[in-house]
């Protein structure tokens, strides 16, 4: 067993090394008002809520949406890992989770539909992922809303959010995108400027923060290609979603 | 950054302990012939196969069965969550992973498709798990399979694999029943002597063997409901099959 043990942990450790490395560097560079002080302490009966556009999706059953927990209602992206794994770490403790990301949305999407598919819930963690999609329209020429907009309507759901739900625990995920598929020069340097609008939302907000585009930054400077993360640049592969799922539950601490 | 990664540790060991040992006991347990001597050392462009019944179909899309690292295609279970972490960690092996369970599956069952759903795939790993229908079916009158007719079957099917795919490592999953929901007493002793066959069906054919009975047992054991893990006492939830793919990947060592 000890040797069994042992090759795995040194294989491991000389062939990933390098994308683990990166996820540690992206979360070591998290602003300290974007971190948490310690881990979260997870209660018995904690609603936990994903929420975001097409990445939190991930093809999930609208129909079960009302049943915490269900395989198909969570997707096939970062919500059903981070709901496997913590409902397979945390067994005694009862929890519910929902994902409600709702493919092509944007904050302004977010805002119509946040009492039912947020504050209703009760969620005592609730994490969002939005922003890819508040660019991507406005490149197509399908909306108008500047990074301003963006970052002012962002602030007030958070806003609204800590009213309805002073004692939830908010993070705030950053949104990314791969340099390959649909995302080309055109996006920059305005994706880094809305990232940093996030950013300062959840600073303002004092939220936690997920470093996805540090960490798939760091994925593809340790040598894999960016389309293995996310072929279209956008929508995560399987690989992608679980390097993210792996992320938020060391930022979060669960 | 240590602060929390401490913290973290520390809560986790509390809180999970007992459901961790578990799994760790049930590994300990493995019979030394049915242990890799060493951690399985996966190599570029590797295959990875799962085979089954509904555990492992776990509502896979099959009409995206051609591609391999599909997330329909994999379904809502454990191969799942073994593929979507093995790509996260082997990002540059370029591995193909499939799921190929069948709900109602039974040992001739898999006979039939044999070539087709494995040796065709030219699996490097290809895991096995497979016998709840074959006594279940038979306890609903709708099949006469024996225990003896089961490990026939059984060391028949492994014996082609072995013929056809010399180099292939091969993964048998111990079958389990979680006593809840459909399973009563009727499945009793017979279920334990078909566990005991496909042990040493697996013994024989030198597979390495991934203990499910027993970490579910110890699962229980730790205090969690039977039907935390499985529902219906056969079907895992999203945390029995979390569980699964966590012992799969330490028994195999990937």
């Amino acid at each position: 067993m000890e040797h069994h043990k042992d090759s795995l942990s040194r294989r491991q450790l000389l062939e990933h090394a390098a994308i683990a490395a990166g996820v540690t560097a992206a979360i070591a560079a998290i602003p300290k008002p974007l971190r948490a002080a310690e881990a979260l302490k997870l209660k018995k009966d904690d609603v936990i809520l994903l929420q975001g556009d097409s990445i939190t999706d991930a093809g999930r059953d609208r129909r079960a949406e009302g049943n915490p927990n269900h395989p198909r209602a969570l997707g096939t992206g970062y919500p059903f890992s981070i709901a496997s794994e913590l409902l397979r770490d945390h067994s005694k403790l009862g929890l519910d989770i929902y994902n409600r990301g709702i493919s092509g949305n944007k904050v302004p999407d977010l805002e119509k539909r946040w009492d039912k598919d947020c504050t209703d819930l009760k969620p005592s963690v609730v994490s969002i992922l939005i922003g890819v999609n508040d660019i991507w329209h406005k490149l197509a020429g399908r909306y108008d809303g500047t990074v301003e907009v963006y970052e002012k309507g962002f602030a007030a759901l958070l806003e609204r959010t800590r009213k309805a739900l002073p004692e939830t625990t908010i993070v705030i995920c950053e949104p990314f995108v791969l340099r390959c598929g649909a995302v080309n020069d055109s996006w920059f340097p305005e994706f880094g400027e809305r990232r940093t609008a996030a950013k300062r939302v959840a600073e303002s907000a004092k939220t936690l923060w997920v470093p996805f585009q540090t960490m798939f930054d760091e994925a593809v400077a340790a040598g894999t290609q960016p389309a293995y993360w996310a072929g279209d640049g956008v929508h995560p592969s399987l690989a992608g979603h679980s390097l993210m799922a792996q992320a938020w539950r060391k930022v979060v601490g669960v």
